[in-house]
């Protein structure tokens, strides 16, 4: 294997993959991802060091053929520089460093609670990647929740792409930490092949707690002029010298083993997205005032009811975001991952492979913020992962600008192959969680704090990229395009207007963004902004960056004649209540109807 | 103190804060920020459950007055839900747990290396807020580094937002995960004043490592009904009840210590922002090619020449981003953060403090998305920090989607008061360092990855907020913008075009986005964009949201007959060669051609 790898560009250490494919692993090479095999989780060295031992490993069981292993990186070929689950062999992409862990403890949480089969998790780490806070998160949450099938292993090398790093070779210190953290661990030699594989029979009589192996490797071993050496990270070795060592290595590195099929113990889950029901309508009152943050609770305890495998992870604000209504029902289907919401949101990646769970991770909106690189990855991955976020904007009011979401807007439109939900009443918040569950990849719910009146009757029709006009007239002379709270300052804006003779069509966004191919419902949008004479007002409880008013003024940038005004947060807001922040920061009714005048 | 904080809504730690402010700290009442004080960092507990008490504490020294804390989360009052810098004792905002530890020690780091003086960092953590990596991401930091001036005190009241934490009282594996990131661990009962003050006097007796005192609490000690209960989080006391607890209360908490003044062994900084230069003006050819982070590097290097406070902070990548420069030259001004991005943001938050230093902390562009909560707190802290991204966008080449960054513009953008800057070459990356390092606040330089070609003499003048027309006719019917890699692929459009006899209009935009109230140079754009008839094309290595494309849509929103179309990158890109992926994305010479014929 190391052969072939040096072919490609690694310097990686090929006993652990070795061990771990043709010893330790029970799978079918056929089918990779089958629900009952073992899993292995690259956490990714950087730079993709340890993938082309990945793609070797598979070569060598035949899963991959020779040329295919060396178009790695090539354009139109799927061995890429850092692998995507466009591998069948590939659970989560990797890339960016410290997130496996998380991943991995999610696929291990849901073996031991949801699927509660024997399969067993692998997830080999880079020691320079465990600088990364979440691999912490992780260890955390894996020990509390008692992941004995769980077995890390740290591939110590010490050496990181810039210099040596913090830890070098201290493995007593990566020991000491995982211990710490409520890991039982193990140090060994990585070249030692009887050593791993005796580590990982010891993993498995361990119960309560999952297991860390920290191996002590060097960097290109047995590579002349390579190993152990300083400032080697991601170059490739020559041709010449790879066929020199080529032939040094060959006679050691044939390997026999067999690999175990995996225990025949996991059911079939019982879901088909696009099938997924909530067990009720919605049942509310034309008027009643409800946060949509609580629709969405009601709304993900009905999809519950019909659906053991929709999965609530929280960062301990469940009681916010009211996903304890589904901990209070069901708590078997709930997630408590306390506040840590990279790690959150990279069990509910982990949660989602192999189509095992539909996670929805909720927290507030702004939190989001911290984990939004494991979001990225999580798009890369394909991941199924429903996210919700309440306490949307300035309309939180007093917590102040820490704790109000004014880039998620952008944050998840930016996420590709995505869709943004953003419900204005509890009726449309209902809808929006169940349309988000039916839809395969990635979603993000927004959600509010404030108590606001339902609008819609409890049949209403909402369907995924078209948005809603609430009020129109023959004689329109704007259009308004608000969300959530926004609306109802713009349906104040309109009754104030109409008092002064002024004509304004509304226009509700329900589902705003469906990323790249359907960006808004630029249909509609585009007909009626033809149809009142071209001037169009977006009021948004967000900044202006990736927000409405961007995405409104790009999709009508091409018709002449139509024109978009904005009106958002422009400042760092300060502390208040809902109304008096509305107003400060213009989006309130008097300033909709101020902007309508100057237009 | 805990009567004043219960006529707010505290059911904080009144001992620790008031051992700290009236027996251990040293400063002025009078001059909270003096640069020799010692530093106090609330970590922020959730919801500002500490910052009441804080409030009371500076009520206690006669820094605030009752009436001043009893406005507290009011409009136009200072005294917010969580406290922000716009208060005279307040360095960092918090309000996003788990920042605190790596901004203290930031500051820690200063008052070590670079002031060499002897005033010490406290930070506040809660215990609930230590389940975030990013508290072990500063921990590693700071015993790296052995930062024997900071001492962290963890508040273990056992109690979350929604329930117990992970570790309820279990002080026992605080102390051990402390020890594991290399800390002197002390354990105290936080109720017991006498023993945290011998906690304080041993942590400055450790040398080589700083202090974690880990101090058991009851969250809401001494009030009936609320002690040690769960449920209570965020929830102020009925007045009646506070009167109560406040006459039960009020003898036992009257405390008269005396105040230390800092010690007097700080050295004025030798900069004035606005004023500082570069040690010599860009020196390289036209057509010359240098990627623009190397000129980046080169920069760099050029103000640490004239300014022993500028600092480079590296996340294990310098050696890509050419930060490494500086590392080679002046060693004492360049910090490597390992691969923890989250904490190298916080580092430089805390480095920023009280003007002490100016940080420059340059990654891949993509990898600031890891930290892109502690960016958005660093702009609510009103905080003075310079990034450079580099490795922007599908240019980058092979290494895969993982490593390409397309929501950068976006990230940054939304960032408050920050400032964007997008240089094209080698010469413009040079000054724009400059200019960012003469802006207060948060900026953010793009680089890029390929070696292109100088375009601008070495002597030629930039400005904030102001793009440049590259190559201009009468008879130009198009408007194309481009920024960094597109813009070459522009001029190379704009050469095919011309060659068929098709007039276009360059743009260069190197100064993007000035936030908010200059988002762009709208004034030339729009009237390029009217010369030419209304034909505007925007191309760009980001995805569209929050991108060129849509800011300079919204920019232009308001002008009739003015139309936009945007070029970028519209799905997960894979490996391939650079020119090969601009092209299938849809960014190439080619591509632009074929849509300047379609428009």
């Amino acid at each position: 294997m190391r052969v072939s790898s040096i072919e490609q560009t690694a310097k990686a250490n090929s006993e652990i993959v070795s061990t771990l494919f043709f010893s330790e692993m029970r799978y079918f090479v056929k089918e990779p991802r089958h629900p009952a095999a073992d899993r292995f989780e690259n956490s990714s060295q950087f730079k993709g060091h340890a993938c082309p031992i990945l793609y070797a490993a598979w070569e060598e069981a035949g899963l991959l053929t020779h040329e295919q292993v060396l178009s790695l990186r090539k354009l139109n070929s799927d061995i890429e520089g850092h692998p995507t689950p466009r591998l069948e062999f590939i659970d989560v992409a990797t890339g960016s460093l410290g997130q496996g862990l998380s991943c991995a403890a999610g696929m291990a949480y849901v073996g031991k609670y949801i699927d509660n089969a024997s399969y067993r998790v692998y997830c080999l780490l880079g020691d320079s990647e465990s600088a990364e806070g979440s691999v912490w998160e992780a260890a955390a949450f894996a020990s509390y929740y008692k992941l004995d099938n769980l077995v890390a292993i740290v591939d110590v090398n010490r050496l990181g792409q810039s210099r040596e790093t913090m830890l070098g070779h201290d493995l007593f210190t990566y020991a000491k930490r995982f211990e710490a953290f409520g890991f039982h661990s193990i140090v060994v030699d990585g070249h030692d092949i009887t050593a791993l594989l005796k580590a990982y029979d010891e993993a498995k009589t361990i119960t309560g707690q999952p297991t860390a192996i920290i191996a002590r490797t060097l960097k290109g071993k047995g590579i002349e002029g390579i190993e152990d050496k300083d400032n080697c990270h991601g170059k490739p070795v020559t041709l010449e010298k790879a066929e020199i060592i080529s032939s040094k290595l060959i006679n050691k590195t044939k390997i026999n083993w067999e690999i175990q099929s995996p225990m025949d113990d996991v059911v079939d889950v019982d879901f088909e997205i696009g099938k997924i029901k909530m067990s009720s309508p919605p049942n509310y009152s034309i008027g009643e005032k409800v946060a949509t943050r609580l629709a969405y609770g009601n709304a993900l305890v009905k999809l519950a009811d019909t659906n053991k495998r929709i999965i609530a992870l929280d960062g301990d604000v469940s009681n916010s975001t009211f996903s304890d209504k589904v901990l209070n029902k069901y708590p078997e289907q709930f997630v408590q991952c306390f506040i840590a919401e990279q790690n959150m949101v990279g069990v509910a990646v982990g949660m989602s492979c192999r189509g095992r769970t539909i996670p929805h991770a909720s927290t507030f909106a702004v939190f989001f913020t911290r984990a939004a690189d494991q979001i990225r990855m999580g798009a890369i991955s394909f991941a199924n992962v429903k996210f919700a976020g309440s306490h949307a904007g300035v309309s939180i009011g007093e917590d102040g600008p820490s704790q109000m979401g004014l880039e998620d807007l952008a944050l998840f439109r930016s996420v590709p192959n995505s869709i943004v939900l953003y419900p204005t009443d509890a009726v449309s918040a209902e809808y929006a969680t169940e349309l988000a569950v039916n839809y395969k990849g990635i979603t993000f719910t927004r959600t509010g704090r404030p108590n606001t009146p339902v609008i819609y009757p409890n049949d209403e029709k909402f369907e995924i990229g078209k948005c809603k006009v609430i009020r129109q007239t023959k004689e329109d002379k704007y259009l308004l395009i608000g969300a959530g709270v926004t609306l109802y300052e713009c349906i104040k804006a309109h009754d104030m207007l109409n008092s002064e003779g002024i004509k304004v069509l509304f226009f509700l966004i329900l589902i705003i963004f469906k990323q790249f191919f359907k960006p808004l419902d630029t249909q509609t949008i585009a007909e009626q902004a033809k149809r009142v004479g071209g001037k169009v007002l977006t009021v948004e409880d967000h900044y202006q960056t990736g927000g409405i008013g961007e995405a409104v003024a790009l999709a009508l940038g091409e018709i002449p004649q139509v024109c978009v005004r904005s009106l958002c947060v422009k400042e760092i807001p300060r502390s208040g209540t809902p109304d008096e922040l509305m107003d400060l920061y213009g989006i309130s009714a008097k300033k909709i109807v101020a902007a309508v005048k100057d237009y």
